[in-house]
């Protein structure tokens, strides 16, 4: 690897913590429920106030803004060779119900921190540099995950499947993103794909999710691989009634139906063996939700992830079949069983990462090499673009609620790992 | 009893069913869902419409119409001996989540046609009669089941416990009342109560919710007790977190906890080897509810049943047994084991049902005794006044859904078993 005299600048350059702190606590702000919690829904009004304030801060650190159909934001330093494919780096800004505000955040705000690092560092880069904020990593409003980095990958499937998709209040895709001010013109989102290789690289920081780096007290993360996840819905309908008047022997429980699957996906999972087989039933909702009603119909969705592929389908294997079993067994229908993603595994690049550790050692900084547990945009970008992510410790593994936490120290080395790992790509 | 000549002409009187099927599906369609679906929720625009409509009825039917101030309705014509204690007749009109439209409703319109039926027979009441329409038996709003009727029989818990009830919107029971357009100048609900000989008499008229007169083809239920109904919420509490992140052995899952009760709540009922004990998981919710996040936090609303009082009480305490167990093996807390109401059984007024009796022999209708396995407001009426239920067929058992259906014919002879024991009692 090429090794200029700028990047020596590098390793004295501080991150504006401070700065950096505020913007995490100013974004946290554009919420819908309250602090502590973090919620934002894709395309509401507090995330297009988000995204204002993402374009905002690209532009002040001088990136030249562009945001394709479904509003994946991409601020972009022109290299030396603007004709090489650019070195991308990005996460996602958008956040489940009532979680923290860190998961994402860190790895726009901090890939925009990082450009400030580089530029004040007197660093030109070669290749061209770009900060991608994607759209929707999390599947709360069209049950999609990764909407935005599925698209650039180029996921035909997903651009015919969102012209049909609605959220819980029938609200289109379309007419939701046009809320936001995206899709303005087309139906058609092919516009969005991105071609194998448009990029050089592309680098992800993010909270570890996890409670390894805490514990070890160790400072940064080099993801080598990113588990697979799986998502299910279900629905079971039966028949009903009064909760007083029908008769124990008489009932076709929907509500029973799904609290018997609910366990079973956790038996299933522990059958496994493996520590690193998880299954959770993060929804389940009851119709018509009456106590003195029998629950006519009943909605699961189950969330399924390993780093071994083959495993984890024969876990969604036996959740159909206890799926099918339960349906007999009680007498109510299972009216649909859909496996809504399976996604394979993705394995980060060799030379992303051999570039991060080097960037650790110059940095002085303690890492360790580990796997991903939860599923991120990288999954997707990796396949179009050779792939790395960097992990930061988190307060004792937190995420997706309130508690979520990382020290500043912690998400600056972050920082500092990705400025240096964006330099020697850049150069590569 | 004393048979004066102006009952013989009831029995020839025949009801007027075509106007009373119209008045059921008028009143079907003030309903928040889609038909055949029926939902009229506690001072709702629909429901203040709903009741809009029963005045008019009761205006056009010559009752003097008063409503207190929780908005139970009350329709009375003046007997000649108007000091002494009316006969009252009536049941409620709300309707919980895509229900159907006969349930409490033939028990108001055909209080109000039986009222018809004498005034077209040239009748004079004794003792006045009177048409109430109680608010709110279903306890959907406000989680509080047969609120007008409970109110009715001298709940100061209750009158006290709505100063601070809201609903899941956080709206407050009396800005609920107000909207409405009750509750205007006070927060002091003992206004409602009614002193115990108020009426000489309570009588409701109601389709089964149960399979039993369809199944033996008979005409008329007299019912001669009322099941005790418990309902109880029960909230858990574990840690949530991301459902990739957080490994099998580090969670403590609200929403499995939940699901274990559920389970625990059928085990426990069928335990009692009775067929007469029901229990019944009729909301079960997750928070935050999203498919990659573990449950933090579960609730459930338990409603269990039982002619026997002592052998449900039983029931409810297994239940709290395994809530206590589960919380403690799966590390999530119990943070609510409220009962909400543990109600006991009513007896039906021997004269009431004797009367009953009489009026099916007189009009040659087949009938039986039988137990009313669902509550009314005649359970609380039954604390102020004696009572009487009369049950109607209706198709296969089926309520508290849409596909609910009583023939028209069943209940025109519901609404003439009514009106003739009204006529005797009003003049007993
Ligand atoms: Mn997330
Ligand atoms: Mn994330
Ligand atoms: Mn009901
Ligand atoms: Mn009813």
């Amino acid at each position: 690897i090429h090794e200029p005299q700028s990047q020596d600048s590098l390793l004295s350059l501080s991150v504006d913590s401070e700065g950096l702190q505020k913007q995490i606590d100013e974004l946290s702000t554009l919420s819908e429920t309250p602090a502590p919690s973090v919620t934002r829904i894709l395309y509401s009004e507090k995330d297009v106030l988000a995204r204002r304030f993402i374009k905002n801060l690209m532009g002040l650190s001088g990136l030249s803004v562009r945001e394709d159909a479904v509003g994946n934001i991409f601020g972009r330093w022109d290299g030396d060779e603007p004709e090489l494919a650019p070195v991308s780096t990005g996460s996602h800004i958008d956040a489940i119900p009532y979680s923290g505000k860190y998961d994402g955040v860190i790895g726009v705000l901090g890939a925009i921190e990082a450009i400030n690092v580089l530029k004040r560092s007197g660093f030109k880069p070669k290749r061209s540099l770009e900060v991608i904020m994607f759209t929707s990593e999390e599947p709360t409003r069209f049950g999609i995950s990764c909407l935005g980095s599925r698209l650039l990958a180029g996921s035909k499937e997903l651009a015919e499947l969102l012209k049909k998709t609605v959220d819980s209040q029938n609200i289109s895709f379309f007419d939701a993103a046009r809320f936001a001010g995206y899709a303005n013109h087309l139906q058609d989102l092919t516009s969005v794909f991105l071609e194998k290789g448009s990029y050089s690289a592309f680098i992800e920081l993010h909270i570890e999710q996890g409670p390894i780096l805490e514990e070890e007290a160790t400072s940064i993360g080099v993801v080598t691989a990113i588990a697979a996840p799986a998502s299910i819905k279900v629905d079971f309908e039966g028949s009903g009634g009064h909760a007083g008047a029908v008769l124990m022997p008489m009932r076709n429980d929907a509500g029973l139906a799904a609290a018997e699957l609910a366990l079973a996906v956790e038996k299933f999972v522990l059958e496994s063996g493996s520590i690193d087989t998880v299954g959770t039933v993060g929804i389940l909702e009851l119709h018509p939700g009456a106590i003195n009603s029998i629950p006519s119909k009943s909605h699961l969705e189950i969330d399924t992830r390993d780093i071994d592929e083959k495993r984890r389908n024969v876990v969604i294997e036996k959740i159909h079949q206890s799926a099918l079993s339960i349906s007999e067994n009680r007498g109510v229908k299972l009216s649909e069983f859909k496996i809504v993603n399976q996604d394979p595994p993705a394995l980060s690049d060799d030379l992303i990462t051999m570039a991060m550790e080097s960037a650790c050692q110059e940095l002085n900084l303690t890492f360790r090499k580990m796997i991903s547990r939860a599923y991120h945009d990288s999954l997707f970008m990796a396949r179009i673009s050779p792939m790395g992510m960097i992990f930061i410790p988190c307060y004792k593994g937190y995420s997706h609620k309130p508690e979520e936490f990382a020290a500043i120290e912690d998400i600056a080395n972050g920082v500092r790992v990705l400025a240096l790992t964006l330099a020697k790509l850049s150069l590569a």
